[in-house]
């Protein structure tokens, strides 16, 4: 593969809802997995109370054992999380860390500083727990409170989550407002501090600009892209965030430029079909709407 | 300005439509000249009873001396409509030729090589009356009949229409499938025919790529893009069309990719209300939900 994909559906995308069943949610997971992707985030070890729609965090993760050919992850922010998790047999962690103040305390209650300590000690928890950890970088690019995130708070997050011995870089566009030039430049600013590791990248679509900003990104040499089928999603605590990327129209984008995924188009319009049903509605994404080019055009596939 | 941008929700917005009146255009058409955008396309002179939306094309061009500073434009599809054009004042004009012969004789009644053959007339006569005119060739990528669109069958018209005094090409994605690299790639066919010519692009966002793909188009040497405000369009002759890139969410990424415009961000947002409310609601654009990045972030503007 190109680039891996990793569907958060199950976790950005339904942590804004309303909690729906176990079951729902299973079948959910269910579509996504048909679909081909390798990793999938399928929930978060946070406050119940700030994200009831995740409170099933550890139940959900007993279902896990029936996929046994996708890479799960789980979310967290905390040390009691992390234990969490791990106490629930997840083996892949995110970590995230926002890099702006503001955007860092509505979301757990620290500042950047505080919370880029901590990766030190959820390093440490994870891999003695032979769990991988990934530091996940929020508000990469802009904070909803703080305006634009100078490019050096994030570099200096890399470059502590480097140190500790993260295995993975993502870069979060938490609140969709990121651009292609924007997205090549703090790669190229990142790149240079993470020797062999790979660079994730998250977009969301808010302002019609996340295809082209994940597009860029592939061009800039990232190799992982967060999606969501059916574009669900949001940030409980960004105000004006909207849905991810829709994983179908990010494969649409990527096969079409000859970028492999592993991902079955039409598996991921019914995936997304699916998401939507689960949360009551929902704009859905482009390739749900208007379907793949090659039906519209009778092209065989 | 690095790129320039021509309005199209006066026309290709417009057309799919119930017909509005010519106050409401007129306001419209107010609200897109604010912007500062230099190009509009105004009007088509076509068949009024294909397209009753835009039957009042030759009084709508009566109004147009109110704006001194646009360049506007209009379509036309054959002879009869090319001297109805230039009677009507108009001294821009774009004649389209479509690459597939499904969707040309869909569109206008003929196929590809016929209206590739009026090329030649249509530039007399547009030439005779000082008027220039530009070669738009639809379905470049691909037709809601015949499939992925040759790409020789573009060059072939490209070529005709150069030979013949065509004053500028511009190669249109008619039904919002095209993606970056097969704009990239596109591009390097036609650039090497058009000479000193500027080249064009058109995108509709159908499958959520049209951001994208205009990306590519000026990271290729395109300088010219049609968007409309509001996202309004689509090809009344194309099964499965939708609307036209937006012309704020276009701005929102040049602007931010460094390349100028010329076109007011907030005055292309209020222009896009203006086009939604014309026509009586729709989905409107992302930058209409979302706003200015530099609004959620309080960055001075």
């Amino acid at each position: 593969m190109d680039v891996t994909l990793r569907d958060v559906a199950m976790r950005d995308g339904l942590q804004i809802e309303e909690p729906i069943s176990l079951d729902a949610k299973v079948e959910l997971l269910q579509s996504i997995c048909a679909t081909g992707v390798t990793e999938v985030e399928v929930t978060a070890f946070v406050s119940p109370s700030k994200v009831p729609a995740l409170a099933d965090a550890a139940e959900l993760c007993t279902q896990l054992g029936d996929f046994p050919d996708v890479r799960f992850s789980a979310l967290v922010a905390s040390v009691n999380g992390t234990r969490r998790a791990l106490d629930s047999g997840v083996s892949n962690l995110e970590y995230v860390v926002s890099a702006s103040d503001s955007h860092s305390r509505a979301n757990v209650g620290r500042n950047t500083d505080a919370s880029t300590a901590l990766i030190d000690d959820i390093v440490g928890i994870a891999h003695d727990a032979g769990a991988t950890l990934e530091v996940i970088i929020a508000t990469a690019w802009d904070c909803p409170f703080d305006g634009p995130t100078p490019p050096e708070r994030v570099t200096a997050i890399v470059t502590h989550a480097v140190a500790a011995g993260a295995d993975r870089i993502s870069i979060a566009d938490t609140i969709g407002t990121t651009t292609p030039r924007r997205v090549t430049d703090l790669a190229a600013q990142v790149f240079p501090l993470i020797g062999d590791l790979p660079l994730g990248a998250h977009f969301h679509n808010t302002r019609g600009t996340g295809l082209a900003s994940a597009y860029a990104a592939v061009q800039a040499g990232i190799t992982r892209l967060d999606a969501s089928v059916g574009g669900l999603g949001g940030c409980p605590f960004a105000p004006g965030a909207s849905g991810n990327i829709a994983t179908e129209d990010l494969v649409y984008l990527l096969r079409d430029c000859g970028i492999e995924t592993g991902v079955d188009l039409d598996a991921a319009i019914r995936a997304g079909r699916v998401a939507i049903g689960a949360v009551g509605g929902g704009d859905g994404s482009a390739l749900m709407r208007a379907g793949d080019r090659k039906l519209a055009t009778g092209e065989p596939r």
